[in-house]
């Protein structure tokens, strides 16, 4: 089977062409065979199909790669959330709640949440998902994130090192025993990525790079949450042991963004969490223009981020932390493909894989135009097409 | 047909009991009659009904009265968006190249992209919404533009003195004549609003007392758009004249706070125009705990609010304006209501329109606490179900 849709005004496709790294054709149109992008190029050029889908004149951008997610879990958090908008300051503990409710919730509790969201994510264009653990902090409860996480994607992060438990408060390191021995053992086999939140109130930078230093000898690749709630070492440490990206960056030093901007690392965004804790935004064009590579996410999770939509990421990146609707869309696109190492996602080119987004606008510009409106009319995710 | 909404979790009445002005109750129901709500109260209270409805433990609230917007009207202005994002500033001037690719619409393209709009904002939970004028800007577009409002809503603006148009740049003046004399013949028989835009780059204090003295003349009642790029004297225009809202008021003096609050004029606040204008947040804690009565719309329009999510104003409205939950769906649905003089939506009690919108979510919080995530899962508009 193969599908054509055409008469695209405006077709980002992330695949660079002279200076543009979008890779943008206008009256464009994309050729889908199976589950994989055939081709690509102007609506004039294109190859014969089977079927035809006329979009006339909107715009088409990859699916958004979410690469910073924490859906497995029960509960809500609205409570905390309204004292901090009414003044209550966000703090890392808060996690503890969410950790009581999801090891009090069934498997199939936690399954039905966890579909809930993901179609809740598809429906706003989301066609690839990282998704973390870090909700359990027991080996069986950690092991049981990261396996249900595994059913329904392949980007499984495992953070033990979440926080530590109330039961091991006064004895963290008796805790990284457990996250890089026993719980390790458990999780390394249905993960791809070993994760730590190493910020004050979380995890010391001494125990940030045992946690990653296992992950690392097991085949997991580091990712690593780090200066969100002030400056710190995270960033340093992230790069000297390869991550594939750092997330938050609230707080960077002029020395982390040099490191940032002389390594391979990604620096994942995330708006929702400086919306939803009132923290100052990033400066993502400081990040841009010193050469680092950006990537958007929304950090879904029920403490300092519950939103799951990619384009209000994107009108929030826009408005508040400086970066254009082109770099923005990129950052949601191919930018998260970088930070989960992969190059079959995040672009529209031939042989990679047919996730699509068309939208009910003739350009991507409003995303951030016309924030909050659900912009996304029909999402195709392995060639099948949605909405 | 009486149809019973039970189960509901959360249910926002905007009767006030007691302290609570959202007259909220918990494990409740409503029952529709027709076009009407017949009965709101404990669901274990509940009246028979032919049809029952479980809502599962869901909230439900009024549908929103976005009272301020702008829909007829034909191109879009992204490229000057993207430029003001790039740091180019807003300047209300923009308006008229609406104005341009308006008049050259035919009524059916004009129609069609109305349609469209309010399509959207059902289904983001809006039941009742104002549109004004003021893209024509000449007697026969003006009065086209409140023609084809009418058509889909009885809340219409006449807002020929939105700006004044480049033929009568060095003469504004004599543009009010026209605007007071027979541009307001053309258009008074259809509408139930006079606005005008008292800013500096728009219309003085004197002309705009005018506009509003001849419309109120002819039984219009006024409304005003206001101290939206810089403080001025229309807040004091609007409560001495009895305006029925001051919309913006992005920049109060104390005076203009003191004026309001001693009056029956709402103050309409628009946080789409703020975010995608980047200016300032106005201090709604500082207007609500002064006594001013606060409503919040979208002002949908090309050039300073392209948001049409009523959802998207209150995660904003509790982000940066410092209203809480409640107070931000208050100000969405009674708040509106009472900007537009109604006293049949923005309620949900006995012979109040059947205009309710359920949300995918336990409580209202969660349109704050889940920015962007279209929570809206069924709207009910005048008793009947869409979603």
């Amino acid at each position: 089977m193969r599908t054509l849709i055409t008469n695209i005004a405006e077709l980002t496709t992330n695949v660079p062409t002279g200076g543009d790294l979008t890779g943008t054709l206008n009256d464009a149109a994309v050729l889908i065979e199976g589950e994989r992008i055939a081709w690509a190029g102007p609506a004039a050029d294109a190859p014969a199909a089977d079927e035809v889908v006329d979009v006339d004149g909107r715009a088409v951008i990859p699916g958004f790669v979410d690469s910073h997610s924490h859906l497995v879990f029960a509960g809500d958090r609205a409570a905390e959330f309204e004292a901090r908008m009414a003044g209550q300051k966000y703090a890392a503990g808060g996690i503890r709640s969410t950790v009581s409710a999801t090891r009090a919730a069934t498997d199939d509790e936690l399954r039905a949440r966890l579909r809930g969201f993901l179609d809740e994510m598809l429906a706003q264009g989301t066609t690839t998902v990282e998704i973390k653990s870090g909700y359990g902090l027991s080996v069986t409860d950690e092991e049981r994130l990261v396996r249900l996480a595994a059913e329904v994607t392949p980007e499984v992060t495992f953070l033990g090192a979440h926080v530590v438990p109330a039961d091991y408060a006064d004895r963290p390191d008796e805790y990284v025993d457990l996250v890089t021995g026993p719980m390790l053992d458990a999780c390394a086999p249905h993960s791809k990525w070993i994760d730590v939140f190493c910020e004050t109130g979380a995890f010391t930078v001494t125990q940030s790079r045992r946690v990653l230093e296992s992950g690392i000898a097991r085949g997991l690749v580091p990712r690593v949450h780090a200066s969100q709630l002030g400056p710190g070492e995270g960033v340093r440490l992230a790069v000297e042991l390869g991550a594939a990206s750092i997330d938050h960056g609230t707080y960077l030093t002029d020395a982390d963004v040099d490191a940032l901007a002389d390594s391979h690392t990604v620096l994942t965004l995330l708006p929702g969490v400086e919306f939803s804790t009132r923290q100052p935004y990033p400066n993502a064009r400081r990040l841009i223009d010193a050469g680092v590579t950006v990537a958007l996410a929304c950090d879904t999770n029920p403490g300092s981020s519950f939103t799951s939509s990619m384009p209000f990421c994107i009108a929030v990146a826009v408005r508040d932390m400086g970066m254009t609707p082109a770099e923005a869309v990129w950052a949601a696109t191919a930018g998260g493909a970088m930070a989960l190492r992969r190059d079959d996602v995040g672009v529209i080119a031939p042989g990679a894989r047919a996730d699509l987004v068309l939208l009910d606008a003739p350009t991507r510009i409003h995303l951030a135009y016309r924030p909050g409106v659900p912009l996304v009319r029909t999402v195709w995710k392995d060639g099948r097409a949605i909405g």
